[in-house]
Parts: C-alpha cells; structure tokens; sequence
C-alpha cells in the first residue's frame, strides 16, 4: 500500500490550526473556521472528518478538545511512537540528529548497520548490528521502520523488517519499494522532491515569457 | 507559491513510462497505453497533457519521441540543473554524496556553510563560506537552492537566496519557509513524511480491528 499523503497533511494542518484555536479560547469550532485556516473549503473539512466517523452539527460546529482528541489519535500523538532505523550513513546520521522528532512524540529507539565501525551501543541511540535487527523488533514490538541503506539492499531490509513485523516504512532509498497489503510503504525521493521544483521553475518561467 | 506535488510525480512517471514503450519499438501510444501504464485515467493523462498544450488525437494518438521531448523540457532534463546547496552539516552531506541526482541531470556545484571548519575548496562539490553565497549565485546564475541549515537561519537563508536570484528552493529545514509569488517552495518536511506512514499504520491498524 503506497500512502497517499495529501490526507495527513491535511490532518496535521487541522491539528495545527485547532491548537491555535484553543489557545484562543474557542470550545467549538465550524468547519467554516477549519476551512479558512487551513485554506481548503468547508466542503472538504467535513468529508475528512467524516472519513474517521466524526460528525459536527450546524448550530454546534465540532468540540475543540474532542476533535483534536481523535486527531492526535490517528497521528498517533496520544503515545510515543518508537521506530527502529536501518543504516548510520549520511542519512540515517542526519535522522539521528533531527530535531524535529522528539518534541511530536517520535522516538528512533535503535539504529542498525552492517558496518561494524559504525556500531556503537553507549550512544543515546545505540547503533547495533543489523543482524540483531528481526529480534529487536520482535522483542520490543516495534511496527515503524525507516531505511536508509544503499539501493541493492533496501528491499532486503524491507523484508526483514515485514517478516519481523513492521507495518509501516519510510524508504530514503533512492528504489522505489513494495511491501505488501498490510504494510504502508512511503518512498521519500529525494530527487523528485528536487524536480518538482526544479518543474515548478520552469513552469512559471514558461508563463512569464508568454505574457 | 507552494508546488502541489501529484502533477510532476504523474509527469515523472509518463517519462518513465515512456522510456520503457520506446524500448519496446513504440513510435506512437496513446492515452489509455499511458493511463495503464502510470494507473490513473486516460481523461487524466488527456488533461495533463492538454495544461501544456499537447494534445493528441483519437487515430493517431500522441508521438513516443515529441511527448519524451516536451516532458523533458518541462521536467528541466534537457539541460543540467546546477543547484546550490545552503548548510553542509548532516543532511547537507547526505545530499552531497546522494547517487541519485547526477544520473537525471541534477549537479550541486556548490555547497556554502557558516562553519570554518566545514569550507573545502579542493573536493568535488566544493564547500564554500556562507558569504560568498550572494556572489555565486549572480555570477553562475544559479536558479535552484537547497536549504539544509538549523531553523533558526532558515529564513536568512531564503531571503539571500531570493534575493541573488534563486527562483526555486527545497527546504530541509523543519520550519515553513515563505518566500514570494516569483519563488517555488517545497518545504520537505521529514517529521511529516514519518508521520505519514504512523498515520496510515493506524488507520490500517483500526479498520482491521473491527472487522
């Protein structure tokens, strides 16, 4: 299953907003306000609620605490989520000192590589051998994965990873990988993310020599 | 203006479809071939193309070598895109030694950090002093940068960038760049990416428990 993304964005951008409306004040909000802060329409508001069964009413809107509730539910939010990393190169250094984890409740617990001067078990994530990958992830339970290894390896890693009992990965492997129906597979292309730009410049250069 | 990504990701994936028909002698396909090919619909792939003035036609269906071409050129593959990169810290390198970019077109030239201890200008993507950032960019008009520095200069960063000139910008930095309606912006927020998968794992997790 490829993960669509426009929907979480949504979500957390909901999320975003209620927050701002909480400090505010408001008990309730409509999917009117919803609406123009996340700069979607009405319309659109209330289809995603409806989505995850959640139902406002004309006069009443929607409850602030409720909604934000069972919104940090869907991300996730109401617990720390604990994900196993695969590959300490550039990558895999770079996630290991994102700041922007901690504070929404994400915690990398371990990272793995077949490096063995990578490995280092004093370290506030500890860098352990990727052969202890399957048991550590059945021991503790862990459902998310990030892989951060070269191409020729990433799917081997993936299958480990599904065998083992992850159900969701964020790939930086520059493949794009399939997992199977009861895994949530998002391929993050670092190169696509760089041409959609690099289309969007041209585009609009495109419309300005025409004018 | 922020790049709504779906476009250029089908874009990517009619070329690459298109690689593969003319591997396999096709002169001309059609918008159903390509529909099954890249899994949306063939009034899909009619509107994309329509939006830059490719239209085909019912008999004769849309030339394998002109379509490539004009995607090409949308896409900026037709030429080398020189990119700057902002920041040589722990993404920063990663980008530099990623293996992706060189085989589509995409060449940093440069990279700049504030760090003295970072400056090389004996290495193949030479590390330059954050104050020659403005000079090189006008000089070699550059038109594309990657932002890959803390949160806190981020914006600094943008706004020098603009300023020489930049027209496109890929921002790592886990904060919400804006620039203006001349700059394409793709925040690539990597917190969003991983809760994307935590979503959906979720979502998965709740729709089997109640079966």
């Amino acid at each position: 299953m490829i993960a669509n993304k426009n929907y979480v964005i949504r979500l957390s951008n909901y999320r975003n907003a209620l927050k701002r409306f909480k400090k505010l004040g408001f008990i309730r909000v409509f999917s009117d306000n919803l609406a123009d802060a996340v700069g979607v329409s009405s319309s659109q508001v209330r289809k995603d609620f409806s989505l995850f069964g959640i139902t406002g009413n004309k006069k009443g809107g929607y409850q602030v605490d409720e909604l934000t509730k069972k919104i940090d539910s869907l991300l996730g939010k109401d617990r720390v989520q604990s994900v196993v990393l695969v590959g300490a190169g550039k990558i895999g250094k770079a996630l290991i000192n994102y700041k922007a984890f901690e504070p929404e409740g994400i915690r990398i617990v371990a990272a793995f590589d077949i490096d063995e001067k990578e490995i280092n078990r004093k370290t506030p994530i500890p860098v352990l051998p990727l052969d202890d990958l399957e048991v550590y992830i059945k021991k503790n339970k862990i459902e998310i994965g990030i892989i951060a290894v070269p191409e020729n390896v990433a799917q081997s890693v993936m299958d480990t990873m599904i065998e083992a009992g992850i159900k969701g990965v964020l790939n930086f492997a520059p493949i794009h990988l399939r997992g199977n129906d009861d895994t949530v597979i998002n391929n993050a292309n670092l190169r696509l993310e760089l041409e959609n730009v690099i289309y969007f410049v041209n585009a609009l250069g495109k419309t300005k020599r025409k004018r």
